[in-house]
């Protein structure tokens, strides 16, 4: 048996995996030196779940890390499982008005991390794509999600429009984006459990996929630009899910 | 005197640039054998306004552009000259409501090109970034940008907080984003003349960029990274204040 082992910094990052994912941390390294409320905090929460901590000095983040910005907060962590179809809908069951968001044959590496980073910004649960001609979950693909990889799980499927509807049967909504659609994403009510379908960069949604739709709205395209890049077509969608939803507990 | 002479294609950015900027249309190529209503129409903007038509094999188009989706139709065009300070002013006196996106030291040349396709596609008049410390409009920018650097001009300022107080007195409100802003951006009017300013990647605003600030908004950080990408943050910026005018026409 194998275990794959990741290394997370940031304070953010890293508290957000000690909070929600404290099995998976396996060493906490603090920089020599650096104790303040927020690093204490860290200490406490690893005590807590008995994630032995480490203190190292400056020489040994920069080799480990580069120039990256790393706060003096790193973890070694057990990389996320990939979610099966199986343990999507699982989780849908449990759930509160869970977002998804799901790739419709995203084939550039680039554009399948940010759009993860930008789904784990939004709270979505997963991001779901196709098994074939899309982009799969690699380590280029890790190191573009700056660490969502470690927080939203990939659901690779092998039917794309099969999830879809068995995502619509656990009483999710099916909401895709499309150039040249009616509909305003403000004009669809988004606050109930939603997919939020995007189609490939420039080829857009696939007719069938258009088909499972229970919604097709439009996204702002008045440039020269043929299209949107997807992970800011998803941004956009994201921010009116979560715009309509914090309108709705008000 | 020497005469930058870029490449577009496709049928979106092609037409785009006849409707606005027929004067900087080289030449016309189209494919040979595409004969259809959007091809003739581009025949027709182009023959109006005196510009050479070229037909050209598949292998030509192949050479110039590799693998690009290019739909048969190329244009050869002088570069959008870059706008001084000056002439972002003077376009601020004749424009509608204009939109401005400002970019607080975003140094990845990836970062500016996608911001510059995101403004474009939203119909911002123009995207200004300081002179020092930042991603300039290079050759790699335009190739991110995807044509949007030949619609949607980039100011380059010696001083940004300068530069935002000279869009304030012109009747512009000056709205940032942050991590950890109070206000929503839904909470801020976005239906009059606005500069949008986004900071750079990690760090965020600078001290004094922010308090150049009339507002300053937050957008969704739920998850365990950092901040979203300034392109997807632009996005969702410029998607808000579409939004609001949309519905402020109705």
């Amino acid at each position: 048996m194998t275990r794959s082992v990741e290394t997370i910094f940031g304070l953010h990052a890293v508290r957000a995996l000690l909070l929600r994912h404290p099995e998976r941390v396996l060493t906490l390294k603090l920089a020599a030196g650096r104790d303040d409320a927020r690093v204490r905090e860290l200490t406490e929460l690893a005590k807590r779940h008995g994630c032995p901590i480490e203190r190292a000095d400056a020489g040994a983040f920069k080799q480990l890390l580069g120039d990256a910005v790393h706060q003096g907060v790193v973890a070694e962590i057990s990389s996320m499982p990939p979610w099966t179809e199986d343990d999507l809908l699982t989780a849908l069951t449990h759930a509160k008005l869970p977002l998804v968001l799901a790739l419709d044959g995203v084939q550039d590496p680039h554009n399948l991390g940010a759009c993860l980073r930008t789904a784990d910004a939004c709270g979505a649960l997963a991001v779901v794509v196709p098994k074939d001609r899309a982009a799969q979950l690699t380590a280029a693909v890790r190191k573009v999600a700056a660490g969502a990889a470690e927080t939203t799980p990939v659901v690779a499927v092998t039917n794309l429009v099969r999830c879809l509807s068995l995502m619509k049967e656990a009483g999710l909504w099916v909401v895709g984006a499309e150039a040249r659609a009616d509909e305003r994403p403000q004009d669809v009510d988004l606050t109930t459990g939603t997919v939020l379908v995007l189609g490939a960069e420039g080829a857009g949604l696939r007719q069938l996929t258009r088909q499972a739709c229970d919604f097709v709205v439009r996204l702002p395209q008045v440039g020269a630009v043929e299209s949107l890049n997807v992970s800011v077509a998803a941004g956009m969608l994201l921010y009116e899910a979560l715009r309509q939803r914090e309108g709705a507990q008000k």
